[in-house]
């Protein structure tokens, strides 16, 4: 395989073409790189225009006295072949192009985009894009987009996206979801990088240990068949697919320009390649934070440990379908248990605690049982009752125990929490269960991520 | 069928039976009876007690000298049959029951819960319970059970859950969501009134638009039909069913003593009756907001108006997977569109706006085309650049039009909107596009929104 070139993600200078004062890309991008810590190493390029944001504004890139590791291209279509060749010239290695108009428009705009795909190559050049907002490192604080860098927590989740208000969105969501990213790159119309090189990249990447896929069709599907198992053998791939239906794909091909090809096919490839298939996009980030997170499982035996007898029983109904099992819990467990239980409890898998006090002892009985691989928790209650606790000075732990160092004592489970409730309650809930036992959005998923964490683990016991 | 007493929900005059000074149910009702004004009707009775609250406490309901509409029953479960002869003795018509420890716990406590069915029938009394916490009606500020009365706002969903803590979560979770229920209603184990009276009641309420009904099982399932049928041909009805699988059927009978019944029976059942079936919480609650809010659908075909291709394709994916279509948009809406579309924009359906400020004008010529009949509308665009506009004082309808005036303009077709985003986005979404183009929470739900809209157009079609 042929590493991208760390210039994309880690680039010592950096030119803009299509710089702007007019608003835009061109204008945003420069003001994000010169906040971020840029200004030192940014070059703007604009024929037009002779000093934006205080920088000095060259006409070509050409008349730039310094190496330059990135270029970032947002000048109009018609413009791009020459300003490329100018980036060749300049001996530059890494391209995002970001310009819209090409092979999703239409045969000319495909036409064009094969033209860029070979002057790549000719020139040794990589390019990413066109039609994309390249790519957003929070790591180093660099991003060729206009995104809030800020507010994103550095984190180990590569995400690929064809799509470039795709990206950006994700990066905006991302701090409100506790989704911390290494890198999330758009890869757009892929007139020369595509998702196999990015799989590649984020399989050897050292900060990334999830791999995050939103594809509308592969470019070449053998050479994706092989980068997908590659890369799953080393780390987990989730990918969401969409261009489904025969709608969905016209969809998909007025957009990024893509041949999303048959479902059922994508839906064998990915599973013969050790890859996660998502079912919505909720579910595709949902999973990434789980993988992020939580050790893999090692058997298809789950405890469910609830407050509510009814979000049990639906995460009960999820696992079932999937095809987990709820065994029954081991009588030192019962035992344990019927001795603090009120006697309106069932002391029983799913395990309803109910009002009782014991969540954090069922729990961690739950974790400690033998016979259960992995742990669904379910802890609601009314917010008025929590709410009259705290204002009465007692601790939100006297329902729930200390799930958090009940969790650092007994790390080898996955955990996965679900919960309803106000947003003061989720607050707190993310507080006290903590990112170990990663909060989902819903039952379902939560069943779906605990089977996603033993199915990986079975695709890598039997490699090797 | 048999009307439940007003009483339930409106009373005059109300005893609890089990007033506490230790905390729990016991306690937290009375307070916050007190706190919504029932002060001057409020009774408390426990035989141990002679204050409570600054209240006089009976030691027996049959000691009150005075009507009442309405008995809490919260004491336990041994004394549950001596407090309800006196309930009876006192001619007292409507009890709440919510006391657990009956048919969920096993033989014993079925045998009781039976007993009390025949006291109830004996006595002409009717009795929501036992396990559950009653009801919530936030437009006259009464609840059985301790919740944030004060944020809920009063609605048009009526909501029927069988378990109490399923009903307390709606309850916490409601205001963050823009659910307004008329009446929220947990029906525990039934030993008296069950879903087919709560069915009559709010097909037959003048406040309730929308029912919308979490079942773990039916009670009878012939009566459930009927009734079933029966509001769904005057209202919408939404059901969530668990216990769908072997292990969830387990749980549920452990839950609430259900007998969840085969789901291949109960799916046949709904689709019969013209109910919706929802197939999870959150999906419950979106299509519910939704019902409560849009108008039905009069045909299949719908438009995707999106300033994200790749959210679009999702929703066009869902859509045609539910057998919607997205036909062409007419000559007259493209015409229109084209002239002030860039270059590099596909004026199709659906229609990926982009960065192009014309989402308004989308939005629009997608509710006036006569060939659509139904709208998703996908407002995304990174905050960082709706943030730097707004911090230039651009309104950020600039972009996305004035929706909640168009919406004004065109009434007659249902839009729902889906959004990704921080929760500043959020929040900016619920302002500009108002409640009547409803926010559901996935791409997934916008469709399966829209399709229910259609279906029950076409149920109650065929009805008249």
């Amino acid at each position: 395989m042929n590493q991208l070139p760390r210039e994309f993600f880690q680039p010592r200078s950096i030119v803009i073409a299509g710089a702007s004062k007019k608003g835009g890309f061109g204008s945003g991008i420069p003001k994000l790189l010169k906040r971020s810590g840029y200004a030192d190493r940014l070059y703007l390029v604009n024929p037009r225009e002779r000093e934006i944001e205080g920088l000095q504004v060259y006409k070509r890139i050409t008349d730039i006295d310094a190496e330059i590791d990135l270029a970032i291209v947002v000048v109009p279509r018609d413009h791009v072949k020459g300003v490329l060749e100018d980036c060749a010239a300049k001996n530059i290695r890494a391209v995002i192009l970001e310009t819209a108009g090409f092979s999703e428009t239409g045969p000319e705009g495909a036409r064009l985009e094969r033209e860029i795909g070979t002057l790549a190559r000719n020139a040794g050049m990589r390019i990413i894009g066109p039609n994309c907002v390249g790519l957003i490192n929070p790591h180093d604080r660099f991003a060729s987009t206009e995104v809030a860098l800020e507010e994103m927590e550095p984190g180990n989740i590569g995400v690929i996206a064809q799509s470039g208000v795709f990206g950006n969105i994700v990066a905006d969501w991302a701090p409100s979801q506790d989704l911390n990213v290494s890198s999330l790159v758009t890869i757009g119309n892929r007139a020369d990088v595509d998702e196999t090189d990015m799989l590649y990249h984020f399989a050897a990447d050292e900060r990334t240990d999830v791999i995050v896929l939103y594809l509308e069709g592969a470019k070449d599907g053998e050479r994706f068949r092989r980068a997908a198992r590659e890369a799953a053998a080393r780390k987990p791939v989730l990918v969401y697919k969409s261009g489904r239906t025969e709608a969905g794909k016209r969809a998909a091909a007025s957009h990024t320009g893509s041949m999303t090809g048959e479902d059922g096919l994508y839906d064998g490839l990915l599973r013969q390649s050790g890859v996660i298939r998502a079912s919505s996009f909720q579910e595709l980030f949902d999973l990434a934070r789980v993988f992020a997170r939580q050790p893999l499982m090692k058997g298809s035996d789950i405890g469910v440990v609830t407050s509510s007898g009814s979000l049990g029983v639906m995460a009960t109904d999820a696992a079932f379908q999937l095809g987990l099992h709820l065994p029954e819990l081991s009588s030192a467990t019962i035992d344990a248990l019927r001795e603090e239980a009120p006697p309106w409890m069932n002391v029983k898998n799913p395990l309803d605690l109910g009002p009782s006090h014991l969540f954090g002892a069922g729990l961690e009985a739950a974790l400690r049982d033998p016979r259960i691989n992995g742990v669904i928790a379910i802890p609601v209650i009314p917010y008025a009752i929590i709410d009259s606790l705290m204002k009465a000075g007692v601790a939100p732990e006297l329902i729930f125990g200390d799930p958090e160092q009940i969790r650092k004592t007994l790390p080898d489970k996955p955990v996965v929490t679900y919960t309803v409730g106000s947003s003061s309650w989720l607050s707190l809930i993310r507080k006290m269960f903590g990112p170990h036992m990663t909060l989902v959005s819903s039952a379902e998923t939560a069943s779906k991520a605990l089977w996603a964490l033993h199915r990986y683990h079975l695709f890598r016991a039997a490699g090797e």
